[in-house]
């Protein structure tokens, strides 16, 4: 007899092993055998499904996430303004304007009431940023010692208002462009968390991006595809549109924005930036032609302003739609020398969103 | 200096407890100090918010709840059954035929893959009774000790079919309707919990209700409000209603329909049986004239067949909508004494859900 398979914290990371437990386990058993091509379970790949309701022309994006973020306060936020943010995202990457958000609470006896109320402060003003209104919630209260203080999920639905940008419509020329500094959250957080001191405070970039990613589709700027860089950084995102396209992406390291602090933080712990996580930057696959009006306009926007064009999608497959043979990032490095930039795996940071 | 406020389990009990943290400190933060009479926070009073997108006509009911049930599996359902039936119930006691739905799982690190399988199976089994489509999903992994096995949140999404029933829509003279034996989820789950060996097994009621409502709903009868009797049992929902309508709602106690061996439970431990959970369990106020076709639907109906008149809404306190001088519930007791019946206050049962 095997041992029995359990889950692992790397299982949450955000990486391989999560893409591993969703695609062989949950799908699985959701959609059952004849999951591959399936509508239902394609649309889960992406940050937000597109629905539509009856008659009505309208799409509709719809997300959710929950946050389990370890400490609950850090600098630049709190998983008030990261639940906000993170579902707010979620439906903009997907060019659906956030209009209506859920909350659903798990809550450990104990817990204190200013420090509720604190939390609920935060995302009261990160909906308003964006204008969202939370309109519907759930509170679960659950014995000390079964959660870790507050759990918060977040369901968002937004108007689609820009069409046909999905992780499938990268194309070969596309070029990438990511909107600022990566790897601030993860510094931020883990540095709290290990009590690492650094010289130079991290803080994270935990912001709603809906304003800037509006300002850059309004000016019609072709865009493929669109994310924002969470669990796994940058890195996650470039290898799921990799293999999602069966393309492979060139990056180079060298034009990748990081904070001084960050690489800092990185080279002591031996982290690669474009692993950790972010919870205010987007990256962006656009057509060849439009990069320097996007380019142009993110810089013009306060999140944007530290925007660069980092790489391109070099081929695409040609083994057809959604298939992946080769899809791989290709880093080239500081030194010149090309290596692969992998799809970050194991438990890098558990918790840091 | 006075101690800290901290959150107690019977904060989320589902009774006055819960009603005081979500009125007197959730939407007071969420919503600021205007709060009586706002919209986004009356909305938060129904089971699910009844939202417009766009130029579209189409009403969409929009509604969330985390599971946290102990233990995850029960005679009669698990925690995957739960987390689809009690979202696709909030959405139909709106009116609204549920279509979507999403999966927030936060599980446990060493939580075994079989029962995380197990769960899917059946959460892939319930959405098929209804047609209900998971479309959108998140699995975060926290460490041992920080969870318990694993919490599920459930997002929904549905199409109002049937307008206008809401908890503020109850008129004197309308007549109460239960779908059905009360109290068997809160049973089932408690004995199991305590390990308590009753003579004859108690089953959970936990069922996705969109087709029992529907098809009174498609009759024509006229429902002012409707709702899934879940943590504080039908004492919970008939509380909320005359407060929320302030109105004096009349029950029968000799009515109610309980299951002998529910019974033998509650006296056993001293509880009431409206008090106690239900997952497959609506409540009805319809208009006087329509009670008997609302009866003989239900009825017809596989899980309505149980289903009795239980009371009345004596009268409708004159103060103005939404306001609740007196409003309360009177029990006609089986010895014909009347009493009022209390909405459940305490750490009756935590994690019934």
């Amino acid at each position: 007899m095997k041992g029995e398979e359990k889950i692992l914290l790397s299982h949450g990371g955000g990486g391989k092993e999560t893409s591993e437990l969703i695609n062989g386990l949950l799908f699985k058993e959701l959609y059952g055998p004849a999951v591959s091509g399936n509508a239902k379970s394609l649309s889960l790949l992406e940050d937000a499904a597109i629905i539509k309701i009856g008659s009505s022309p309208s799409k509709i994006a719809f997300t959710t996430d929950s946050f389990t973020v370890n400490p609950l306060f850090f600098k630049g936020g709190d998983i008030g303004k990261l639940c906000v943010a993170g579902t707010v995202n979620d439906l903009s990457v997907m060019g659906a304007k956030p209009l209506f958000l859920s909350l659903g609470l798990i809550i450990e006896e104990g817990f204190s009431f200013n420090n509720l109320k604190n939390i609920m402060k935060s995302i009261a003003l990160e909906a308003s940023k964006t204008g969202i209104a939370v309109v519907a919630g759930d509170t679960k209260v659950v014995p000390l010692g079964k959660a870790d203080g507050i759990f918060i999920n977040t369901s968002g639905i937004g108007e689609v208002l820009y069409e046909n940008i999905s992780v499938y419509n990268i194309k070969e020329g596309d070029v990438i462009i990511v909107s600022g500094h990566v790897g601030d959250h993860g510094s931020a957080i883990m540095s709290l968390r290990e009590g690492i001191d650094m010289d130079v405070d991290i803080e994270s970039d935990c912001a709603s991006l809906w304003g800037m990613i509006d300002s850059v589709l309004k000016t019609g700027v072709h865009v493929g595809a669109m994310r924002d860089a969470t669990r796994g950084g940058i890195a996650a995102v470039l290898n799921e549109w990799a293999q999602a396209a069966g393309a492979e992406i060139f990056i180079d390291e060298g034009k990748i924005p990081v904070k001084n602090a960050v690489k800092g933080f990185c080279e002591l712990l031996g982290f690669e930036p474009y692993q950790l996580a972010c919870e205010g930057r987007a990256v962006f696959a656009v057509r060849p032609g439009f990069e320097k009006k996007a380019l142009k306009t993110l810089k013009s926007h306060p999140l944007g302003k530290n925007a660069e064009i980092i790489g391109f999608v070099q081929k695409r497959g040609g083994a057809g739609y959604g298939k992946s043979p080769g899809g791989r990032v290709i880093l080239k490095g500081i030194f010149g020398v090309n290596r692969v930039m992998e799809a970050p795996s194991g438990e890098l940071l558990p918790r840091i969103c």
